[in-house]
């Protein structure tokens, strides 16, 4: 099989009769696409790389899920709803066709389920290992953006669900809860590299420290994972004190006035610390 | 140096007053854009891979202009003016800090000359080979992006500029011409893959043919590179026999009715050859 045929395969599976704003897909230079009146678009660009975040043995349905599930969290995170996305995919020699036509089915998966519309990308070989980027562009109405520089002292800090869970289940985006938490929330971010490091991020954007109270851990992980693991995507959100945050939230402390970014624990200051892809001794590497 | 430091440093470098329709920038979950009315989007991503698209000797700075020229040239290829990019980069074992920094200068003097603001992107690491990939977004006037499906039987077919250059030059992306062919040509696409084969796209996407009557060869090259060489980054398009082509552009033959994307020159059919990052057997697989 030859790129123009693996193009057209992917082509075929990825027709959907949602386009509306989609003027042109898949086959030209770009994608084009109409903007609709009065709403912000979301670009957002995630990669994906064998040995780092993901292993080579793993399904391609599941790697193509999760390689698009992780820019849906990010799109959740600001509030939007998903439109389209384009996938950039690198073949190394450990893959063949099969796995990249699994690959896409559960990328296409994910985007039905969302509403996102494959409109274009690249492949290409790899030397080596296998990478993809998954480009992702959302919407919300003008304005209404989530961001993460908006928290209060005083602001109620909550998240979407448990923490420390293992790395490589599925991801469920919480797009529904960013779209509830549009004029609610003050500041939102997703949890991707552990809650004592994207907390500190938070903080730091926002002016503020934070006081945690309750951390809530996955059933069979531990404190320490909970806190400074990867790869949750969940949403970190900070609701002002006399508004009521959507059903499921859980508080887990709140925001106060401070040296902007430090994070007290039980009476003691957390040190952040998560995955960073460029530490040289602080974090251990390991595959996230 | 982490990565949080490292991203400052980015962030930095990127800085620029140019950010009309950019509401937020380097930092968060996404980039927020707000679109101005009577525009259509262009969205692109394209991967750059270690000894598949540049070698790990080439200088960071050439690699990061040219990740982002490839971009540019799609973006130039359907008449747009570039907006925002965001860069993915994995970096492996090979490449340190210096080089980082010097691919990111190399990008944004790119991005500085061609009005791209620096929207945001992602950084990690990567066990073997570095990889980055550039999503582009540009726009032009409601409904007047170059598309290459449009090529009309006794349209004239002309290309920028000689064909069969090194692939590892300067790249020039053409967004002047491709502003200008807007309204004039009826199809144009950018030449990444060989004109052979490029042609054979457009004539397919167009249900034409092409009569090929003269390939202007770069000096030192062959007539073979001309035809199935890739990485020209020149633009091939038609315009209507009664309209007058830009200057610069050379003529290179006519569009015809026949067998959609069959090609002729000198009174041969001529099989597309070019680059296939699939191709088990058809063409030579080479560092492009």
């Amino acid at each position: 099989m030859n790129e123009v045929a693996l193009v057209e395969w992917i082509k075929k599976h990825a027709a959907t009769p949602r386009t509306r704003d989609l003027i042109l897909g898949i086959g030209d230079d770009c994608a084009i696409l109409r903007p609709r009146q009065n709403e912000d678009l979301l670009l957002k660009t995630d990669p994906l790389i064998e040995n780092v975040h993901f292993t080579t043995e793993m399904r391609g349905e599941i790697v193509g899920a999760r390689a698009l599930s992780r820019s849906l969290s990010d799109i959740a995170a600001m509030g939007g709803e998903p439109r389209y996305c384009l996938v950039s995919l690198g073949v190394g020699p450990r893959h063949d066709e099969r796995w990249i036509k699994a690959f896409f089915r559960g990328l296409l998966r994910v985007a039905r389920k969302t509403n996102t519309v494959l409109a274009g990308g690249d492949l290409s070989h790899s030397t080596r290992e296998t990478h993809t980027d998954i480009m992702l562009c959302g919407a919300v109405p003008k304005g209404t953006a989530l961001r993460r520089d908006g928290a209060k002292p005083g602001d109620i800090l909550y998240v979407s669900g448990k923490l420390g869970k293992p790395w490589d289940r599925p991801i469920h985006p919480r797009l529904e809860l960013g779209q509830q938490l549009r004029g609610l929330a003050t500041s939102c971010m997703d949890l991707s590299d552990g809650l004592s490091l994207d907390l500190t991020r938070l903080c730091k954007a926002s002016n503020v420290s934070a006081q945690l109270e309750y951390i809530p851990v996955f059933a069979g992980s531990t404190l320490e994972r909970a806190l400074s693991g990867g790869e949750d995507y969940e949403l970190l959100f900070t609701v002002p004190a006399h508004k009521k945050a959507p059903a499921g939230a859980r508080r887990i402390g709140i925001i106060q006035r401070g040296q902007p970014g430090r994070i007290f624990f039980e009476g003691q200051r957390l040190t952040p610390r998560g995955y960073d892809h460029f530490a040289t001794s602080e974090s251990p590497q390991r595959t996230k």
